[in-house]
């Protein structure tokens, strides 16, 4: 559902594999909308409310196997569901244009590398937030070596329960996003993350055009 | 889905408002079938597992409203999707008798008496748990303000989220059991909790006589 009538602000996410540059870009989007003149909340996922900030502690700490893949997706969902209602939805009826650090197409790419069907992780997005799809989707592609050793860089030996898997893994999490595009053009749009940051960020104005008063 | 051909032990959930007594019953229930030779796991939810015993904390946590019930009803279900995979179905399969301390039926009729339909919560437990159901469920009948009193006699203050709600809350809470009751007969029986604690057990004993080696 997209921009439901009480909905006036604009709400864009910023989707990839690790180390793409979704939170260096999702910052500098932020910046550049409020040079326009535009209120911006800038959140990120999974967390970005009180409660859903609890839940991501809960997925990621222990071990890569600590949650089924099963548990794993009802515990993204019910901390989704508590930041769009607490976060998400008031900022835009209140008319701030929202940028969120990954969102549901982070999940369906991840728990589906896992194993999990597409449309039962759509249907938890349907109960949990009531299927709340982003007026605009930033993917942004990077070759999974490339983007894991970014974030290696960034963060030395503190690997996270994600980035910790293997090689395959994160190929299927890319052929996920890839088909996600495919099916949802004019939503979701691609920008190749392997330029230097600000000439990603005009690649990311570009896709936004349309939606800019 | 009642015992699929690879689980051979017997499952049993206690159910019921408020100071019920099903935690006093789960433990006399555990010893009596013991003393017939079987072997019992006792458990409860929420929680049960590693990972369900910190969702746990994060639902009796904090004030009354802290979760929306749609996230609730997801938190419930990834804790018992983890209690079921780590804990009820291996010890089913390794032939113990597992006897549980408040499940689906809960959920059924916390939530329910909080306005999420029972068919999305019966749709959570599929996908978490493969819809796995009790093959026999005690419901421990008593009036709600009994239990509560009951209850609060032995917690003194520190009420918790749950009993901390109002008395229309626990009237729906106790009408969606019934309802449950009326609709699966053979699975869920009713047992006046109304009496002392042994005679309570006898009750519950025969409830399941037909189960019983
Ligand atoms: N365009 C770029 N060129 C080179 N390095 C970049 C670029 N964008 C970001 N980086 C660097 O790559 C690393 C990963 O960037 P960032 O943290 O923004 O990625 P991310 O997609 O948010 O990663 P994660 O999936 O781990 O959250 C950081 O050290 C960042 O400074
Ligand atoms: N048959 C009974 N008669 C009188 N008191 C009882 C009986 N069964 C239990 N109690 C007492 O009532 C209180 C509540 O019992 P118990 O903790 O077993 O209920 P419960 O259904 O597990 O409650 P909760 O929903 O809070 O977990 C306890 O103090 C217990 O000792
Ligand atoms: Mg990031
Ligand atoms: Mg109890």
């Amino acid at each position: 559902m997209t921009s439901p009538a009480d909905i006036v602000g604009k709400f864009i996410t910023l989707e990839g594999g690790e180390g793409a540059g979704k939170s260096t870009q999702a910052r500098r989007l932020a910046a550049a909308l409020e040079e326009r003149g535009l209120r911006v909340v800038l959140t990120r996922e999974p967390g970005g409310s009180e409660g859903a900030e609890a839940v991501r502690e809960l997925l990621m700490q222990g071990d890569e196997r600590r949650w089924g893949p099963r548990a794993e997706a009802l515990l993204f969902a019910a901390a989704r569901a508590d930041h769009v209602e607490k976060l998400i939805r008031p900022a835009l009826k209140d008319g701030a244009w929202v940028i969120c650090d990954r969102f549901i197409d982070s999940t369906r790419a991840y728990q589906g590398a896992s194993g999990i069907e597409d449309a039962a992780i759509l249907a938890l997005h349907a109960f949990g937030s009531k299927a709340l799809l982003p007026d605009r989707t930033i993917l942004l592609t990077l070759p999974p070596e490339r983007g894991v050793a970014r974030a290696t860089l960034r963060d030395g030996e503190r690997a996270d329960r994600f980035i910790a898997r293997d090689a395959a893994f994160h190929g299927r999490v890319a052929a996920c996003f890839d088909h996600i595009a495919e099916h949802e053009p004019e939503r979701v749009r691609r920008v190749d993350a392997d330029y230097g940051a600000e000439r990603v960020t005009e690649a990311i104005l570009t896709e936004l055009a349309d939606l800019l008063p």
